[in-house]
């Protein structure tokens, strides 16, 4: 079952991961670049020494965790990366902010809102921490190209992390992307393609790629490294545990793309409870999706617990996966944890960006523009509570989606440089202020 | 000589700051919104307690420091700014990596090279260090609004403070910026005023609006906060020196505008030395300029101590000032240390940036193409050290100047998804990759 010849293993360094377990049945595999289990096609996920049945060794105490670097190599102890991978060359990304947003709270009458912003990774999207654990995979496994599909801030994130760990990158986006991520994920060198088709025709493409002999030694990042690339995500639930002071949100608002990043929260914080790192205080997850590509949403609300996909149509591009592999595992744990899943218009989530904007100075991409104006219409249907403690995610930059704003955001006036143009620009008559 | 009246002086709190003090003559002045010395016109500078005549104060040790948070406000007993500041709304900018640049290093045949990349401060650029400061001063003179003159960065960094801290914004910029300047300026509401001219024409329209009834109580950040808002960029070597291990890079090459970044890093380090803080070992400093706009490089090929004024015309827009305030300082301080100031082509910088962006995965503004650009020439002409501990400084975001590489980082094909297609476009004939 393993892909990796015996001989080879031993070279292998995942730190604390020992195997992968497949999510549906439980089957163990040898670590390799496999991502579904052979017996019931499940997802396989990363297993660890510190999680394995028997097992009583505590990984990691607060104390280590604080002392360890500005970046989610701080919790290297619960990913599957080699001890010293702090000293490899990545783009070490993560410890981003977390804003405590009063300004914000204050206009949508919320008493402890939190913007926990990826803007601040070093391709100014959260997927440099997922693409950071794919790489030390690849490194694992031999690989020599770094690839993905992509609907854009991930193409950037494997082109700029291949170009500092020294592999080749060659990545696939929809061809009708945004400006700024297509020159983005070019100028860090290796291949962009662009494909004439829907993301989710990008990715059956890859999948294709994968068992031609074109993609031999290839690590696509989101496709055979996926358990490996999918426990980035925990990091953001371990930050953002870390930096309220070792304890759970009650409520937290997440985009829903593929589902992994929600699904991959959900786990990093039930890890801190089992691991003792904070108390084991209740949690609601909501999911946020543009209206344009709202499967999740959609199943949500009628109460399935399947996603029928859709063909996706909205500005939140990054969140426009029409077939959500992990569709079902988010309605899942929104509904356990008394969540819910919410959808909201393309004009919603342009208020929504400017509102972020305005009130905390932070520029979102579209995907934060749908967690902000998920969060606001949560708060007006009462399923979100105004008092609990709520962190709000922004995954991504404001510069890669412009286009979203550019019509309302524009300069007051343009004028000559003198005083009399300024005055008469602002409508000031009477030479005062 | 100070603008404040007494009775409100008592409310002020600059932390260790006492005076401002006359770069050129030493004349001192009480704490307030002034700029240049009655006396002889040179430039206020922030006095400090611990540098205060007689003084044997030491205001701060490494340890301090290290256990202050990740950002700016770790150095906040050496700024003019209250104790508490970073319990206060502000955008806590700083602490942005210094990556060892070992594959750029490799290319340029240097020993020990590393990017201080401050694209990762909240608006992207280093401007929001230095407004970070200015937004304290503000707050203690009572301004109502926050304001500049801009080439673009400048501008977003205002707005967005003011967004998070609740104060007005209005701010000017010449009206052909960027377009990513001009959205994420006016994104963060605040109004944004297009001026039909050159930043120099848009400084001097600034310098009128302060005189003038309409800018009363408002904080032009580089003008009447310019005093505050310059000891913003000494945390840029602090930060450098830190996360070298407390100790002085033996070259750096820095960015020149205004000049004031550079004046500033140049004083960071030797307040560092004084203290105590990093041995007082020799450095060299670089200034680098675009050729599009390159007065203090002109002149300080030309052996002068004066600069004259030019008009630019360059794509590193954020570093087109024509007619720069501290150039004479630049040209000191280049001598001084045994450094020099050149300037690179447009070519050179697209170059550089390119360079930059494949070797490390750093996406720099068209300031920091010209820092590496101007870097390699240094080298080629031999002088600068390729064995001595380099740092060279990137200040901005490339997502804020697209067009400077648009159309070199293009899609390497765009293509149907199959796997025909993929063969034919990267020229593979035997289905093998
Ligand atoms: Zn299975
Ligand atoms: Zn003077």
């Amino acid at each position: 079952m393993a892909l990796a010849p015996a001989e080879t293993t031993t070279a292998f360094d995942f730190g604390p991961a020992v195997a992968l377990s497949c999510r549906e049945c439980g089957t163990r595999y040898d670590l390799g670049p496999d991502f579904a289990c052979v017996e019931c096609f499940g997802p396989l996920e990363v297993a660890y020494t510190w999680n394995s049945p028997g097992s009583t060794a505590v990984p990691v105490t607060r104390r280590e965790i604080e002392s360890g670097p500005a970046n989610i190599w701080r919790y290297r102890s619960l990913l599957p990366v080699p001890a010293g991978v702090a000293g490899r060359r990545n783009l070490a990304p993560g410890w981003t902010k977390l804003i405590h947003a009063e300004n914000l709270g204050r206009e949508l009458g919320m008493r402890r809102l939190h913007v926990k912003d990826d803007s601040g990774n070093p391709t100014h999207s959260f997927k440099d921490r997922v693409v950071a654990i794919a790489l030390e995979a690849a490194r694992n496994f031999g690989f020599h190209t770094l690839s993905c599909s992509s609907t854009g801030n991930l193409a950037g994130a494997v082109t700029a992390a291949a170009a500092r760990a020294g592999l080749d990158a060659c990545v696939f986006i929809p061809s009708d992307l945004e400006e700024a991520k297509i020159v983005m994920a070019s100028v860090y060198g290796g291949r962009l393609v662009g494909i004439q088709g829907t993301y989710d025709e990008v990715n059956r493409f890859c999948s294709e790629l994968i068992g031609d002999p074109l993609g031999d030694r290839w690590g696509f990042v989101n496709v055979n490294l996926r358990p490996y690339y999918a426990e980035g995500s925990k990091t953001l639930a371990y930050e953002i545990a870390e930096q309220l002071g070792w304890r759970l949100p009650a409520q937290i608002v997440i985009p829903v793309a593929s589902g992994s990043q929600l699904t991959k929260i959900d786990k990093g914080f039930r890890e801190l409870v089992r691991l003792g790192l904070v108390e084991d205080t209740p949690y609601k997850i909501f999911g946020a999706q543009a209206a344009g590509c709202s499967p999740v949403s959609a199943a949500y609300k009628a109460g399935r617990d399947t996603v029928q996909p859709v063909r996706p149509d909205t500005i939140a591009k990054s969140l426009a996966i029409g077939n959500p592999a992990d569709g079902p595992y988010v309605l899942d744990i929104a509904r356990r944890t008394g969540g819910a899943v919410e959808d909201v218009t393309d004009a919603e989530v342009v208020d929504a960006i400017r509102l972020l904007a305005r009130t905390e100075g932070v520029f979102a991409e579209t995907a934060g523009g749908v967690t902000v104006g998920v969060l606001r219409k949560l708060l007006a249907g009462g399923l979100l509570d105004p008092a609990a403690e709520t962190v709000v995610l922004n995954t991504g930059d404001g510069l890669k989606t412009l286009d979203a704003v550019a019509e309302q955001a524009r300069p007051a006036a343009v004028i000559r440089p003198s005083l009399d143009a300024f005055r008469t620009a602002i409508g000031d008559n009477q030479g005062k202020g």
